[in-house]
């Protein structure tokens, strides 16, 4: 018997653009959702973003499987008129504008609950609808400068750093669609959708995890600490002779372990090192001490004799050696998905693994407006209310009527 | 009229330790479901890791909210047993032992299935439960820095730099619970469960986003550049006169609306910097250009002028002023919470919203083993059978019939 995807038979009506939106509807497209991407008739900037192979931008590829894509004027009356109809055909709707900009578009809260009231809107923003900053631009350096996500990250004694992933972009996206899945649980039970919202602030300050803990129950300001741990050593990144390794030996018992392993059996016998507190104020020695016994074998040396003896370590990967990598192989972690006219594009796999339905490409990422004409047929227009949408430009160059041309 | 919570009547065991499983099993309790977290009798680690205060871990506390504590020993035929009458009457089991561990216990996929065929099996791992490396240890270290995140983080020229934050077993646990909700919906519609995994190597490697793609599409590796964007320029941290301030202009618009505001306006039209190659090859310059004028006024003052006209931008903000911040505050971002015997604790609120059925905390933090009784009493447990398993020591010290002592 073959089962249906989890989101199966769920319409999304998706109005994100870039990245953070974009990466929620996906989450829920590659749960078997029906996501249709309604856009400018300019269509999404990220279709002109980053490297353009063969007149396909990889990186709007990458973020727009499994989607169908509508263009529609919303600046246009008749605009508005066509994404009202869809609306009440959908379980979901998805943006990412800020705060206030749908209202004003006609679509607040309560026209949408009139509109559909088993509607799930999941919005996504930089600090939240509510609140001082509401109407300020939002971006995913500033939302890592502001969460204090930086504050703790970068080199001791170094400036703060931000990390190069677009994570908060990331984070709430993926809290949205955790939110919105829930949301059409409630809707089950509850027989009405709800508004769900994750704001990019909000998401990078929920990564501080113990971080904040500790701030809140000792009042201590986390330091910087680059590679090294802040209470436990050593734990770092070590030298082996052709590269960087990382080990984390997180209690006694792996650290001997690891010792062991070293010919440093007797190291935790030593009074200079007998105490978590020693090493830590020695770390910069014991760091000296392990890197001449590791630079006696190579990295992928160490890291089968080392995880044998039950000691966490790893390479220190650049992307050449992650998508290399029999594991990351194993997992499907790079896929090649074929778009007509554009070639074969490779993106990122799945990081959910469903073991009945898993996760796949249906649809490779749409041409602007390809589906334009049949999700309106699908929402019940006419072949001559389309007509006159086409002929008023109200679906974009794309789908404007060749008679009118 | 009151709506119930999205996965309220939604029932989990969560075998979960330490961080990626407690977080995502918090997620789903904090969306409604009940969650019975079985502990061994000696307790999740994190009972005894950071800061305690009044006899009570603020780390334990702050990702145990909305959780029930069953302590059962798993080594034993009978702790088994009941494990096996839990999974009976729940929707949901959530673990992240290493995979095979749960197998060993008896408590393969398919006598899972054969259990309750019903059940969702959410997996949180390391590495993934096939390929190579599927027996090797895991931590947010090591898989930081085998997903090729470490690669691109750090400032240029130096070495790769893992995020402070334990961002692989949030990720993990983030992902998984939303394919556990997914998962849910699923049952709904095929009438059986199935299990959903995410490793912590899979979900990080997720976060290079564009950087996969470009990688992908151009084949170069990234550089680690440090705070600077890659290919844009001005777009780094720069210093007003109190303290650093995050500006990202993404694009010619919003720079012209920063260099007006910098009494900067003719920049543009300078032979040296009027392209973004230019301005991205002397980027230093520049740098020094905007600090210059930065030096002029405060972050807070830049702050305010640079919002209103449009420039991204936001002050670099460590623990105490993201708390301190009004927006933080207005969304509620650090909440108290009491816990009977060891009075109130701070943690993290909530980073999804919903605005019908805000999450909130039900349940603070058990104590170990405090719902035993009446978890296994729910479960059909008779009175005598529970003693039995009490005098057996098979729940625990906290829970031996006090005849027994």
């Amino acid at each position: 018997m073959t089962l249906r995807p989890p989101l199966d038979g769920i319409r999304v009506i998706d109005l994100t653009r870039v990245l953070s939106g974009p990466f929620c509807s996906m989450m829920l497209g590659d749960m078997g959702a029906e996501v249709i991407k309604v856009e400018t008739p300019d269509g999404d900037p990220v279709r002109q973003q980053g490297t353009i192979r063969d007149g396909l931008s990889w990186y709007f590829a990458s973020f727009n499987r499994n989607k169908k894509s509508v263009t529609l004027d919303l600046y246009h009356p008749e605009g508005r008129a066509v994404l009202r109809r869809l609306i009440e055909g959908a379980d979901v709707l998805v943006e990412n504008f800020r705060p206030g900009v749908l209202a004003k578009m006609g679509f607040d809260k309560d026209t949408l609950a009139e509109i559909n009231p088993r509607l799930v809107v999941g919005s996504i923003n930089g600090f939240g609808s509510t609140g001082p900053y509401v109407d300020r631009p939002a971006f995913d350096f500033i939302a890592q400068a502001m969460s204090g996500l930086m504050s703790t990250n970068g080199p001791p004694g170094g400036e703060p750093m931000r990390m190069a992933q677009p994570i908060t972009d990331l984070l709430a996206g993926l809290y949205t669609a955790f939110g919105i899945v829930s949301a059409l649980r409630g809707r089950d039970i509850n027989g009405t959708g709800q508004a769900v919202e994750t704001s990019m602030v909000n998401g990078a300050l929920s990564t501080m995890a113990y971080i904040a803990s500790e701030y809140f129950a000792a009042g201590k300001l986390p330091e910087r600490m680059g590679n090294d741990h802040p209470l436990v050593a050593p734990y770092s990144l070590f030298d082996a002779a052709d590269g960087k390794i990382a080990i984390a030996p997180s209690n006694d018992t792996i650290l001997q372990r690891l010792l062991d392993a070293l010919g440093l059996g007797t190291l935790l016998s030593d009074p200079r090192y007998d105490t978590n507190p020693k090493r830590f104020e020695r770390r910069d020695e014991l760091r000296a001490l392990l890197n001449e016994k590791l630079s006696a074998d190579t990295q992928d040396g160490w890291i089968v004799r080392l995880n044998a003896a039950g000691v966490p370590c790893g390479r220190v990967q650049d992307l050449r050696e992650v998508f290399d990598d029999p594991q990351i192989r194993a997992q499907e972690m790079a896929i090649d998905v074929e778009h007509p006219g554009h070639g074969t594009v490779r993106m990122l796999g799945f990081p959910v693994k469903l073991d009945q339905t898993a996760c796949e490409v249906r649809l490779p990422a749409p041409e602007l407006g390809a589906h334009t004409q049949d999700v309106l047929r699908d929402a019940g227009l006419s072949e001559a209310e389309i007509e006159a949408l086409s002929a008023a430009g109200v679906l974009g160059a794309q789908n404007r009527n060749s008679a009118q041309q």
